[in-house]
């Protein structure tokens, strides 16, 4: 999408033609800073450290953190030490052993000489194949906002709510959450979305709240605590929100408070969408709310917060008392019955076992 | 409570016998700084720039802050400005209005030269007598939290989550939700609170953290994302938080992200408590969701965090891209049905009009 009127990618292929470029996420929304990636480690610190976040873009740096574990040794067990040390990067994401284990199968059958250019092309078709499906979600969810619009009166917003970052700068391009508003956005639709803050790491206030700015969106920041508020008075239409994973069962996992809105929006009888990559379902995990397992994260992302001093300079600073414990889980899982749809590459389809195994079937038959 | 294991309130007059002393909660959890009130427009200053907040201490201050005026003047003239400029300092506590009607009836009808003694008379009362139901309030829901410590384990602790700050620094002393929790820890039961961080302002973090932390008591800090999580995977026995004003039928309007709770514990099968002395009780608001006002505050609460540098420093970073918008509501309602019970000082009464009115008849009927 538009980064200073220009299309930028979240992730791209250097002019060198073998390392990798990313956005380092960790500098938003103060400065827009690339890394260069060039060797597994620095792919596996670029993940580990969340230069880059969000489950599609974990899985296309993975993958091309395996073309560069490939190009520097080629040997089995090099490859299967790349696929455990990115694999241990982030815990929750499914779409990074999905990632992995497609460049794992690209490769393991052919000769040393041949793995790194299959590995860089099965990486390149991971991205390629990631926006096609974003696009997708963008057509499939249109709808959803086309209809609100029309039961608006003149001169009224559609008013979405998101969590997080499920944007562009979560996926290659596009996003998965934002793919409906950018499209609606871009088609003249008026659109406005509330972004929640998203402590502790504020993925909504600083990439959200970026990218929708970039593009042009209207959009209001708003605390994590606010969305109940807002629900009660009329002042959302629709939530729409990403997904790190989804259970077989159609419970979501998503950033931790992904849960509340849920509750909300049904309290308040606002629909609530999820839109997801198929590469997100996870079959093999049967109950997500009883089995998804919840990354806890380093105490200092409670405690501490970094900004921009008045000065320029980006400083962290502590809010929480020197002595006092601070708790960090990354995601809750949201029961599928807070699920209004699940808003796919296939088409909205129900949070459910049956809808899920009927629409993804190449999918649930390999996890059985 | 404690501070440095020595007992301190949050508001007192100073050995001069007339200046009032408070702590200067906004360098809170840092440093202990206190502050020294001498005119009417320091203790709005006081009030509205938030170096104290909660309902009760709101109240305590502003009828100080009316002594303070009529030290300086005692005119009717005076009298009515004073009475004007403290009421508009916070639009939504109920106390701050009871507080200054109380100090109003207690001079208006006296000579000009015992006005002022009059006013620091019922002040000081105003003080004592929320000690006094605070410490009752403590009294009524012990056997809540000594209910769910019989069912414990030897070794397990109760977890009271709480949102934003309804502890000491909040009242006079002792507090609204945390008066239980004090109460039990004090008498030997081993509890544990989560501690909502609260944003925009972070009193959770940086005042309820600090206190408990102060006086003991064990507690976590937590992003306010946190709680539904913790609430699905039994982590949360019971929640208390206390309140900024209770509507006549019961609902209860506090800290914004209240609500979101409130849907949690309903969720979960949580008992959700309410501790409040009776003075924030409004019978002249029929529906609370309809028709409490909510305080809109400044944007920059959300955009900007404040806390220590590493090199010790308080600093303001912003964490919001340069040209969005921000909302910053600052409470919000949660509808009675979500209300497990209200711990008042008369005891535990259900969140329904015939419950309150049926508890504090006395006030019910003034506001007919």
């Amino acid at each position: 999408m538009k980064v200073d009127g220009k299309a930028m990618r979240s992730i791209w292929l250097e002019p060198d033609g073998w390392s990798i470029g990313v956005i380092n996420q960790t500098a938003l929304p103060h400065r827009l800073v690339t890394a260069r990636l060039t060797t597994l480690d620095e792919a596996a610190h670029a993940i580990r450290a969340m230069l880059i976040r969000g489950a599609p873009l974990i899985g296309a740096t993975a993958a091309y953190g395996m073309c560069l574990a490939l190009r520097a040794d080629a040997s089995d067990e090099a490859l299967d030490r790349a696929y455990a040390i990115l694999l241990a990067t982030r815990p929750t994401a499914i779409n990074l052993r999905w990632a992995l284990d497609e460049t794992l199968a690209a490769v393991r059958n052919r000769p040393r000489s041949e793995r790194a250019a299959a590995a860089y092309r099965r990486a390149g078709e991971i991205c390629e194949q990631d926006v096609a499906i974003n696009t997708a979600i963008g057509r499939n969810g249109l709808p959803l906002i086309e209809a609100i619009a029309q039961r608006k009166k003149p001169g009224e917003r559609v008013n979405v709510l998101t969590h997080c970052n499920a944007g562009w700068l979560a996926a290659v391009d596009v996003g998965t959450a934002t793919a409906p508003i950018y499209l609606a956005h871009d088609n003249g639709i008026a659109v406005h979305v509330f972004a929640d803050e998203t402590r502790p790491r504020n993925q909504g206030a600083s990439l959200t709240a970026w990218e929708l700015g970039q593009h042009g969106v209207p959009h209001t920041v708003i605390a994590d605590n606010t969305g109940g508020h807002l629900m009660q008075h009329g002042l959302v239409d629709i939530v729409i929100v990403g997904t790190d994973r989804v259970a077989a069962n159609g419970d979501v996992c998503n950033k931790i408070g992904t849960y509340l809105k849920a509750l909300a929006a049904r309290d308040n009888s606002i629909p609530f969408y999820v839109a997801l990559p198929s590469p997100t379902i996870d079959f093999t995990v049967a109950n997500g709310v009883a089995d998804i397992p919840i990354e806890e994260r380093d105490a200092d992302e409670v405690a501490t917060m970094t900004g921009r001093a008045v000065d320029g300079r980006i400083e962290t600073v502590r809010i929480v008392p020197e002595h006092s414990p601070v708790a960090n889980y990354a995601f809750d899982v949201t029961p599928a019955r807070l699920v209004t749809g699940l808003i796919t590459e296939r088409g909205i389809i129900a949070a459910s076992r049956t809808a899920l195994a009927g629409a993804f079937p190449d999918r649930a038959g390999t996890a059985q």
